[in-house]
């Protein structure tokens, strides 16, 4: 009998075979992904030193490629606090490698997107991709790089030097990738205008194969805080977190180890859990057994009395800012915004924002417009597989005398340390319960209020036609009288008019 | 300016860090990802070589863990090739390491199922898997491995040798989860269930931690053909994969390299192509600069007399076998079952085969009953996002007189050396047109059948109702006219009944 053989993939090669589950599965889609990721990249770099990001995309015609696709050149510019030299080569030419492996908030997650960008871009058109940054120093470092794809390394091809006279800080990234901009061009295009719409504080512009200048104006400087890191909470750990944090700790005892690695552990909650999981208070972390340390994983789970995540290492967006951004967008007639309380799934904390607009440019559809937002990035595809769909599709509307048929746009936007993606194309968002429950909470605050709106829409429409009857026939009905009375002077009817009318009308 | 720090991370670190995107999202679903990727694995190992499966799955009551989870022991045996000692540990402890990566059908496709489901068991209860196998040959090798999850490497605890007087072959693996079977279970039994359904051919047996058997018994040995090993097709190919074959390639002429590694070029083919791209057939590839590797990729792309790939690389179930299952299970009172021809996606051939059950056991509900399944595995998870349940949803019914209330059951299943799911944990298949198109045609023509099903129905519904009316008044005409005739014989109205029957009644 022939046995099978076994081969080793790096991280590199497993991604590249695997392209579509980053979502990188057609020429259109890739087009999109590429952009986005380099935008979502320049704006954590902006945000995470509270600069008002200015970000700059052009996307060039090249060549030709085959009879629906064609090679562009990318050259995405942020403002951003730049990379260190030594790090450049592999946080663009190594998969798995990033800044973003800490607890916090940010827009992408996977140390993933961008280096899959352009690792499409050389598996398609075989250009290295050049990357020029600064952090604001006296130099200026400039790369040409490729991707060794089986052994997951960077190849430098290029490296050069320049002064840096205006100490400008920031990154500059330029590559080819083969693509079908003309069938991904309405998804660039609204990605930008969510994108805006979520990051008022941000100047986005676009320049499109055709020269065509899409240009997004920040309507505010204020800032959002930069999120902060944070550490994990004890509901979210397993073993080999546990273990991890054995290894690296300076603490003796347990006490000190929970206070000093965990999320609102103090040293009462320490004390009380210690004694609830019958753990020794002053046993060395590193002498724990292997079943001492499953004990206490599952202690950390049951315990009930752990205060819950808090909020400081999120950046939402806040309700004036979302507003901001829906009014710029929508212009909506009536538009109602509300801020969850922040809440967690497996120990990670999470805040989720909701808006609910009516008329003014809202497009009118047979349902809904449903915008959705993660950690301030727009989601644009598979809609229907997003636990916020499901939350608004199964939402009792008739009792909000709401219906699909109206121009509503429902806003959804969740912030959280690790937003719960299904996908590694990061397209929608997975139906976790608490999530579930945070969102139909929003969803009904906000409908409660379109609701009074929607009523007294109502009413002073009637309210407008009664008294336009009014108005149209007591000048009738006082000529007649008149002329029936013998008299030339018409009574004064406006005083008339006035007492008829309830109230409310001036409102709109 | 501070800058971003970066780290970098080993694939294993990713997976665990990111096990929601594998499918391990919770402590349900981690159970039933667990059973599913040892017995897929299982089932290929098998298959691989012709051996109708014998696979014995044990999941027993450990502990209990916290409020909701229990601690299982998981032990799963075949009598399948078995896997060489030098590559046990890897296999089993290393993620991104397998027997998978090649161009062939196989369950498993990522290489990464199995040990996320050993991953998963170790950081929830830190107990090192247990690997036992033989290919046949003298010996039988035992392991007992941890993974190390920060350097994606297998830690070895223990190694045995035993002596193997039987000749047998297999593997038997066991380990320790945390999970929650009272609500897995409904899943894992609907798993074996249709997973017999489309490999009658394998023998199933799972005891549950309650104790109770759930026994599927093989209704054939008649196995199909196992999958062969292909080499790509000129369509699919991208630099990365031409820079591949350069360097491995002994072929010192450009006709050669094209016969010798891509599927379905012959000499013919290979010269007429070479002129179309105009590159010279007697080039060394070796010799190829970075411009005409990339030009040598968008003529193969844009070529359009290759050949489509054949498709005996491919393991269909065969219309009979898929009869047999959908008969075994359902036991419909009509199946009609369908075979597409076989078509490609991106240079990938695969197949679609299409059921249609009537009746019998199909339960009734609001909606059709959908069985998914690709290269023999069932998908049981987010229906609505799967291609097929697009296409079931937009075909027009009343065409076929065919309604979603009726009991009727769709099976599909779709084969391919490389299935197009969206996601990592191989919950559904993504919409590509032209999957859907071969999809939506098997559906046309299943439902064509159950169209003139449905109307021979209804008229042998209709010829009965009539007969009865006949036979129900007929005896009393008779008996009336007798007795006012005066005769006391009543005619015979057998005959009368036999003429006024046209046909079809018995059929049934």
């Amino acid at each position: 009998m022939s046995a099978a053989t076994f081969e080793e993939m790096s991280a590199s090669d497993f991604f590249y075979r695997n392209r579509d589950i980053a979502g990188l599965s057609n020429p259109s889609r890739s087009i999109f992904v590429a952009i986005r990721e380099a935008v979502e990249n320049s704006l954590d770099a902006a945000e995470s030193e509270k600069i008002p990001p200015d970000i700059y995309v052009r996307l060039s015609f090249e060549a030709e490629a085959t009879q629906d696709t064609q090679v562009y050149k990318l050259r995405v510019e942020d403002n951003g606090c730049g990379i260190q030299p030594r790090f450049i080569p592999s946080a663009f030419g190594q998969v798995l490698y990033g800044s973003k492996y800490k607890l916090k908030q940010a827009r992408g997650t996977f140390g993933l997107g961008g280096k899959m960008a352009v690792l499409y871009g050389q598996i398609t058109t075989h250009q290295p991709v050049s990357v020029t940054s600064s952090t604001g120093q006296e130099k200026i470092y400039s790369f040409k790089l490729m991707i060794d794809i089986q052994r997951n390394k960077p190849i430098i091809l290029d490296r050069k030097v320049l002064i840096n006279k205006d100490n400008w800080h920031g990154t500059i990234i330029e590559f080819t990738l083969e693509g079908d901009y003309l069938r991904a061009m309405p998804k660039i295009i609204e990605y930008f205008k969510q994108t805006a719409m979520v990051n008022p504080y941000a100047n986005l512009t676009f320049v499109d194969p055709k020269g065509r200048l899409y240009k997004f104006t920040r309507a505010t400087t204020a800032m959002p805080d930069p999120p902060k890191e944070t550490m994990p909470h004890p509901y979210g750990v397993d073993v080999e977190l546990l273990q991890r944090l054995i290894l690296i700790t300076e603490c003796t005892t347990m006490t000190g180890f929970l206070r000093q690695h965990f999320h609102r552990v103090g040293e009462v909650t320490a004390t009380k859990f210690l004694d609830f999981a019958k753990i020794q208070a002053n046993k060395n972390p590193k002498k724990l057994t292997h079943e001492e340390i499953v004990r206490l994983m599952q202690n950390l789970k049951k315990y009930k009395d752990f205060l819950p995540p808090d909020a400081s290492c999120l950046s939402p967006l806040g309700e004036e800012l979302l507003k901001a951004g829906v009014m710029k967008e929508l212009n909506p007639e009536y538009l109602v915004v509300h801020q969850r309380k922040p809440s967690t799934y497996e120990g990670h904390p999470f805040i989720v924002e909701m808006a609910m607009a009516y008329g003014g440019n809202v497009p009118k559809r047979d349902n809904f417009v449903i915008y959705r937002f993660a950690n301030k990035i727009p989601l644009l595809y598979d809609e229907a597989s997003d636990v916020a769909y499901r939350v608004i599709s199964n939402m009792n509307w008739k009792r909000y005398k709401v219906s699909p048929e109206m121009p509503i746009a429902i806003v959804v936007h969740i912030c959280s340390t690790k937003v719960p993606y299904k996908t590694v194309g990061k397209e929608f968002i997975s139906d976790r319960p608490e999530v579930r429950r945070e969102e139909a909470n929003a969803l009904r605050e906000v409908a409660r209020q379109i609701q009074h709106f929607l009523a007294r829409k109502e009413h002073v429409h009637n309210e407008k036609k009664r008294l336009s009857i009014f108005s149209k026939y007591l000048p009738k009905i006082a000529e007649f009288s008149t002329t029936l009375a013998g008299e030339t002077r018409k009574p004064d009817i406006e005083k008339l008019l006035k007492s008829v009318q309830k109230y409310g009308t001036e409102e709109e």
